[in-house]
């Protein structure tokens, strides 16, 4: 009998390449960060991106009565196909009316919306190519890709012009290997919502460059009053267009893990290969939980525009809260938001010598002010801090209280600054 | 501004090599059947590994009312870590008490027992790797890796020796390359139930040459009476084993996709890198719905020993009454299972010269008698086929009678055969 030794005849297991490439950005920050907080003050957390962390914002009753007669149904047991039930698919492809002509078809169900995402990367985009990004921008698609050997490129995004992409820019990344480009719109972290000119302006980019398009609208219909959500895949003659989506924050059950990707291929580009593939994929870990699945029907067609509209208004009112108090602390730049559920903040470093970079101010808030911000490092965007807008009136306000109060206790003067430049 | 020109300057998206080789081997080879069933006859599916299909078999009433609770819960809507909540992780290592010592560190929740065997697989190999797999064995394990690179080696099993492992063919598999050992016990599609001292033998292969285990034991305790269920875990003193199970086939919930990943690691060879990369690859899709994992201290503590006791039994006396149907059927050799939900057959083929293979069988057998049995060829494993004994009871007595009045139609005796031969 052959008895091989493996390598050194000794235990030794290493992870894969898969395993060792795969980061979480934001935890890995988060967890190195010296967060104690004054014991004095309450944690205020507006790091967290789950509007269901302080119990103020619930899913509406239909959500829950909907998922409670899934429960008694036998059929809500079983396996579903990979892809998700028919029914369920067709639910989707109704309440994404408008993102264009949708079927059943063209939908795929996933375990959340990161699901879907990486369902999208991994399908379109093999080791060697790269996935161009909005930076700054949400991280999962670095988590997802660079274990699977895909290159994240970033393309910039404007504070100055409300996070408008940098067109010029966004072109300049694209390359021979460039395998899609993902638009995030409403964005996280930036509370942005781009106009039908703009997304114009980069389905032109896209189109002209044959690079398909990961359309992430997990956010979609989730904007301030003046503003208008278009579904980028709407305004496509060509290019094929992957759009994710799911429950998670609009119907605010981000852990039951419902999402889908819809696909939008009007010259069928995608029919050769990607459409089965997405397919094929599906089969890895069989789809999300049918109890949700057989719920989705109803949890799309019954919950009222009302509840929806009340979310919204509760968002935008908040922005607005967080928006005027924090422009008048002092080294503080709110930049409002458009939609979504954030608002990024800059940080001018310049007037806080006494901190190395964000990282120190958000750190030092804490440990002072128990009020917790992610830093924009998070987002690999520097001398910026992000916060959450979900969180309860009166605790966003005093949060906001206490950042004014931080600011005016650490910043440097102008007259101040001068000096220190002198010496 | 550059414009650089993406390859042919036109439309041109491939799907992935991960997607182009990621297959559903059963879907592929049943969505290629001529399977029209016999309009005169009820089609009678033993193919579908799903035992709630023919709402015999359901779930306690406490794992009902449990998810009922967590529905109304607060806490069940929002994100979990991704590793799953540290209660939940607490109450499967509790539950998994009987396969040595577990704490809830130990634990990883996963989107169903498919995912659990994703991430052992993508976390222990890299592609060019291989991981050897029994045969006939369970498929996924085959879509998984193929997609990665990762190459899918074959062990023997011996039907005549009720499924044992020939262990000189598991040995003989093992090459530098070998990155894991795939067990499957209690086994799908053979029902076969190992011993204890058969498991010694198998972990001393393994330890022998070095090579990590996954333990696939989404059975577990599920085998007819006179078989012991033994944790493959218990009996290892180095091997270190990622031991796979979940919910779904004990609990009659398929569909809820809960599943977890049970790290076994007595000499620390998983702590330099794969307990990490597990916790890291967990962020990629963050872990199976919440309501479920809320639910599971409950579903784990409170269903009854005796609601086990009689799923078990039903499916202990399906599998009597198959046997003495079919073991009278000409040309069949059925093999008695020890647990799990199925039985393999074995279809004498040179009996049936008709058929070119048991694909054929199978496909007559739905046109003329309705009965749908899997090919073996879904488990790589010709002249055999798999039924489901979950199916009621009638339907199962049923569905034997017409494989026997098939068989008796389509053998041709000895005599005849002899003829055949000489011409
Ligand atoms: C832009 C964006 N895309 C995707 C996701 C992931 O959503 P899910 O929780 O459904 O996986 C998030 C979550 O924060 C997000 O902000
Ligand atoms: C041996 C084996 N492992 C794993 C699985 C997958 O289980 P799950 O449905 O929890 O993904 C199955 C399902 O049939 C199986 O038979």
């Amino acid at each position: 009998m052959s008895r091989r030794s493996r390598g050194s005849n000794k235990w030794e297991v290493r992870a894969s390449t898969l395993a060792r490439n795969t980061h979480n950005l934001i935890r890995n920050i988060v967890e190195n960060l010296q967060v104690e907080p004054n014991p004095s003050k309450q944690l205020i957390a507006l790091s967290v991106g789950d509007p269901t962390t302080f119990g103020n914002l619930n899913p509406p009753e239909q959500v829950l009565q909907a998922v409670h007669e899934s429960v008694e149904w036998h059929i809500s047991r079983g396996y579903a196909p990979a892809k998700g039930h028919a029914e369920a698919r067709q639910a989707v492809a109704e309440y994404s009316a408008h993102q264009g002509n949708v079927t059943a078809d063209d939908v795929i169900l996933c375990s959340g919306c990161s699901h879907a995402i990486e369902l999208a990367i991994s399908v379109i985009a093999d080791s060697g190519q790269n996935v161009l990004v909005p930076r700054p921008g949400f991280m999962i698609y670095k988590t997802i890709a660079e274990g699977l050997g895909i290159e994240i490129k970033y393309y910039r995004l404007l504070p100055d012009e409300q996070w408008k992409v940098d067109l010029e820019d966004l072109e300049n990344q694209i390359d021979d290997h460039t395998a899609a480009i993902v638009v995030i719109n409403p964005s996280n972290p930036c509370g942005s919502v781009y106009s039908k000119d703009h997304l114009l302006e980069i389905l032109d980019i896209a189109s002209r460059n044959h690079v398909p398009i990961i359309a992430d609208e997990i956010y979609e219909h989730f904007v301030f009053s003046n503003y208008e959500f278009t579904a980028l895949s709407t305004l496509s003659q060509d290019v094929p267009i992957l759009t994710c989506s799911g429950l998670t924050k609009r119907f605010l059950v981000p852990g039951w893990r419902m999402g889908w990707i819809v696909i939008h291929d009007r010259q069928n580009i995608f029919q050769k290969e990607v459409r089965e593939g997405l397919a094929q994929l599906a089969n890895r870990i069989l789809g999300p939980n049918t109890l949700i699945q057989r719920a989705l029907p109803s949890i799309l067609k019954y919950t009222p525009q009302s509840f929806f509209d009340e979310v919204v208004l509760f968002i935008e009112n908040q922005a607005k809260l967080a928006y005027e108090e924090l422009r008048r602390a002092p080294g503080l730049r709110p930049v409002m938001p458009q939609g979504a559920m954030y608002m990024m903040i800059e940080v001018k470093m310049s007037m806080f010598p006494e901190f190395k970079n964000e990282l120190q101010f958000v750190e030092r808030l804490v440990s002072e002010q128990s009020v917790f911000c992610l830093p924009g490092q998070c987002f690999e965007y520097p001398n910026f801090m992000r916060i959450v807008l979900t969180v309860p009136e009166d605790i966003l306000k005093e949060a906001c209280l206490r950042i004014a109060t931080f600011c005016k206790e650490h910043i440097v003067s102008r007259e101040k600054l001068k000096e220190i430049d002198t010496n």
